[in-house]
């Protein structure tokens, strides 16, 4: 197996614990949170001010002064937060990268799919799953409160999306943005993995070039 | 196998013949263009007529009067040209609904995912594949003109998706509307198949409920 699988996904979709059942199908490492771990390090940023920042979008306010920073090609610095959170952007990326170059691997969120646009052998997956079973899933496995899981879900999947099309200027729920998007309901998490089982290894049987 | 598979596709991505080719694998019918006929028979009207609005969008200014005319719930009578647009949806929902009552299939665009919403074994799939492939399929497959086939490829898309997004009020190009999406380039048409062969038999192999 040289294959990368890069996994974006819903909230509450059962995304992250497919891509691990995935990995230990394919005997391949796992990357999750860890990669914050690994990106805090190298930028020498503390690890709980990038927790605070990761995946979070840009404010509209300072996602515009931050085109005009870089349309604008001028000299003009860039508030604090815009630089923490394009510093976590590229560590992340930069270990991303490495972590690819290492060999195959499950590489869950963090535009990983963007990072590795040019690496050869990449598939890249978007796990989503109705509304309904994503909120059930918030209050049963992640412990949110009933009452304001939906909003959390809901929420979450907005910050999501806002962070990865900032970054990478493509559409996060767009089918055309992937290889495959699968609904995690469809077959379960166990169906779901096998399933991606089945497109890794066919990816991986290709010639390559 | 009781399960219906229902497959959505961009222009030149190769869907219709790998869902020509799972049908073979799961050894049931396939239904794409005959559905104009037996949906002619039905409704009365010529099948050279019904080939013309045939997943053709409604123009803005009649999708306009339509909506008003569903919307004020009055008795506004409408134009010629929707009335023939939705006599050829309705009729081909009901030539779909009626196929689905036979037993499992596969059948092709028509937004036939939105008309059998309510059936209990269904799956619904939507193969997609980059520009240039489906520009080089376009000419090679097709015979359309190198010159016109960007042009051609596109628009057939942009006409499709205003077809789905009008009759059904989803979104043609979003990974949500989906239970699956491929990009058909990944794996090619017979790996495609195959692939599509696990997720209906694993969908098949679900309690029905």
């Amino acid at each position: 197996m040289e294959t990368i699988i890069t996994i974006g996904r819903e909230f509450g979709s059962g995304g992250r614990v497919i891509g691990k059942m995935l990995a230990e199908r394919l005997q391949i490492p796992f990357y999750d949170k860890d990669l914050i771990a690994l990106a805090s390090e190298r930028s020498g940023l503390s690890s709980q001010l990038l927790e605070v920042v990761d995946e979070q979008p840009v404010s509209l306010f300072l996602q515009t002064c931050s085109t005009m920073a870089f349309t604008a090609g001028g000299r003009i610095s860039l508030p604090t937060e815009i630089s923490l959170n394009d510093k976590l952007f590229f560590a992340q990326a930069e270990v991303i990268k490495n972590l690819a170059a290492e060999g195959p691997c499950v590489i869950v969120g963090r535009c990983a799919d963007y990072v590795l646009r040019d690496h050869s052998k990449v598939v890249n997956v978007f796990i989503h799953a109705d509304l309904t079973y994503r909120i059930e899933r918030a209050v049963n496995v992640y412990g949110i409160d009933r009452r304001k899981a939906r909003n959390t879900v809901m929420k979450t999947d907005k910050k999501r999306a806002n962070y990865y099309n900032y970054y990478t200027n493509r559409d996060w729920s767009s089918a055309q943005t992937y290889d495959l998007c699968i609904d995690s309901t469809v077959l379960g998490p166990e169906g779901t993995a096998a399933l991606l089982q089945h497109l890794a290894e066919g990816v991986d049987a290709r010639p390559s070039g």
